[in-house]
């Protein structure tokens, strides 16, 4: 039995082949745009998977609409799988408009769907944190969004030689069209040719952009002059006040493909190129008075970042971690007449919130031995009998080979604490 | 636009009505899950929330089937969303069993689906806790799972007087069907009477067991008779050296409906009877074999334990945090010739690992101290200029209303500390 085309399986570490994905790697990126949004004050919400149809059909991008991964449920509703989280969360902030003071800063970590027949080998899912700023109008706003994707980032070992923010600006863009385009054309195709215009050969833009009758050189002049406008240049300010200035560029090359979008936008590349977008977003001040049918208006911005090419990149920079889940101690039971007592032990250690494994029946000691190794533990313990009949614990750290008798009340603080001088106990052969 | 009946949006807290289910509680009960899963040595994996049809239809127990959320993708592929976890993590365990030493202990947090026409009201989603212990057949395997589940409610405040694991088994309930059955009788039909003699009229369990040829006199017997097989003997010494004993005790009344379990059962339950059961499990020594066609044959158990049964018990029993986010600091700007080094300050804090938050606009004082106590911070900062030009930070701890000034460096340590003594800075008017 398989798993469908363009779905992951996420295995434990150490991985069965180079094509699986790591749950443990997920795990590691997941906390780290966790933690960073709670240094924000970005507080996390959630919806459901499966949403109506509609949310996306009448009032998204028209990019993503091609891409829906829908279907009819049982009870004959049109439904789809969750393509992007911004008309959730609208759908959502809405809904309590008023409960909530604003600005709203919210974050989701959603897995998120995509059905594409034509492409091989594509991921059909992924996993994308979404960070919004709901109630706030002015470019401080997107400064406080853009230093948290940027943290965000950081927060995973990458530095500024790793990637850029390239800012942007759909009203500088829009200010461009009004000028130069032919009458009654509209800006959603003149946008979806520029956001096509680095991954299209230039005549395919040519030709996009003939339909809204502007030439590609007046285009490229735009993008080469990069003079940020206004709300741009508070958005740099902001960021340089915080020393982020290294992290972000101004770059009409980018304008974001959904439909949606009002004001700046913004993706963080790569800075050798090698990837595709890390993430991406922008202002859509429109979308929660469209969603609501006019009944909450407010201004909003946000942005997602995706798993898969984030877990490339890190790899590529060898900031993937070699060595996840790690075991406090092993227990060793060598005696069999001890395992009680070891059970009981067990028991204390992992209520004392050390990670603890132990051998579930009898087996050699090489077997055990081997067992704590593969399990990547910290340290040993094994419960001995002395002379007169008490129990006591030998604990080896292993990477010090330093070993110490102890009491068994005492090992959960000896498992605590990192071995500073050669082993005071009496030395027994290593095992 | 409404989201799908059956499914839940998750909202931060403070909770906008008494309906809506929180993301705080949610992230807390997945720690709780996560964290004892650490403890225990059980390792994360994850699968598609879509599976092929197939997965579900051939191998497992009917009950499951007759509440698939299925639908033919745009493929034509009849997929569903998965309604449980066992036969994706025996899809995965047997694609890669030589790669991983037995036994594995493996958890995932899956979202699971369910689609029934007839039940108004019902959730259509919920969230699980799956642990599984793979390539181990003796009972200690048992102990050590029953163990995690005891120990992943005691993580959340639950005690003895909460919660009790019911244990079974259903080779002592084979065993009486063997004895009792007339000929011909199919063991599933019998275990499917047991399942529900709890929740149906026994007039109705009377004529499911006289399709069997049993009467219903026998069975209670048996369940009030209450004696233990030798491998549920086992699995309780084993608990019983952890010091579990108070949390689980035998009890037949409990068989698990699904078709694949093999021997012992279990099922939590609250004490008082208020609530359906927290979490059930049990051994399925043969659906590897059987989804694999035979090819991997490997003795395994696990459990699930769901979220909305938990978060009412915890919510009845008290033991729902009050409070969830709380901010290190809100750092008050009433000076706006102040904001850019509040920002390098709000910047500073932030990668020291604080949570501090800021008034993204001018505002006036009040409203900016409003929104500090509405974000539940634990401490104010300002920023102040002295007469001799100097920028320093008053730190005030709102609890203990202690006031500190501090050199801008300094800031951190002073919020990660608890204020000990009087405010040993002179005193300004409280803000």
């Amino acid at each position: 039995m398989e798993r469908l085309p363009g779905f992951r399986d996420f295995y434990p570490e150490p991985l069965p082949d180079r094509d699986a994905w790591s749950a443990d790697l997920r795990h590691h990126i997941f906390a780290a745009w966790r933690n960073t949004a709670r240094r924000y004050g970005f507080r996390e919400y959630d919806g459901p998977p499966l949403e109506p149809l509609d949310l996306y059909t009448v009032k998204s991008g028209a990019e993503i609409v091609g891409q829906l991964y829908h279907f009819t449920d049982k009870g004959g509703r049109d439904v789809a799988l969750r393509p992007e989280m911004t008309p959730t969360l609208a759908r959502m902030a809405a809904a309590h408009d008023r409960h909530y003071r604003k600005p709203l800063k919210w974050f989701a970590i959603p897995q998120l769907f995509r059905y594409e027949r034509q492409q091989k080998g594509r991921l059909r899912e992924h996993f994308q944190f979404n960070a919004d700023l709901i109630g706030e109008a002015d470019p401080a706003g997107d400064a406080e969004l853009i230093a948290l994707l940027i943290d965000s980032l950081r927060a995973l070992g990458l530095t500024a030689d790793d990637f850029v923010v390239r800012l942007s600006s759909r009203n500088a863009w829009q200010a461009f069209f009004e000028q130069h385009a032919r009458p009654g054309a509209t800006p959603y195709d003149f946008y979806q040719a520029i956001d096509k215009l680095e991954r299209d050969p230039p005549e395919a833009t040519q030709a996009r952009l003939d339909a809204v009758g502007i030439p590609l050189d007046a285009v490229r002049h735009f993008i080469d002059s990069g003079q940020p406008t206004p709300e741009l240049a508070r958005i740099l300010a902001e960021l340089g006040a915080r020393g982020l200035a290294p992290f972000v560029r101004v770059d009409y090359g980018v304008i974001r493909g959904l439909a949606y979008y009002t004001g700046p936008v913004f993706e963080a590349f790569d800075r050798h190129g090698k990837f595709r977008a890390l993430a991406g977003g922008g202002r859509y001040d429109d979308l929660i008075k469209r969603l609501s049918n006019g009944r909450v208006d407010l201004p909003a911005l946000g942005f997602g970042m995706g798993d898969v090419v984030l877990a490339e990149l890190l790899k590529d920079r060898r900031l993937r971690p070699d060595r996840f889940a790690q075991l406090d101690a092993f227990l060793l039971i060598e005696d069999e007449s001890l395992r009680p007592d070891s059970l009981q032990l067990l028991q204390t250690l992992r209520e004392a919130g050390l990670a603890v494994d132990y051998p579930l029946v009898a087996a050699k000691s090489d077997k055990q031995f081997k067992r704590a190794l593969d399990l990547g533990t910290v340290h040993t313990v094994r419960l001995e009998r002395t002379p007169e009949g008490q129990v006591h614990a030998r604990v080896k750290h292993l990477a010090s080979r330093s070993e110490l008798v102890s009491p068994l009340a005492e090992v959960a603080r000896h498992l605590r604490s990192e071995p500073a001088a050669p082993a005071p106990a009496p030395a027994s052969p290593a095992a």
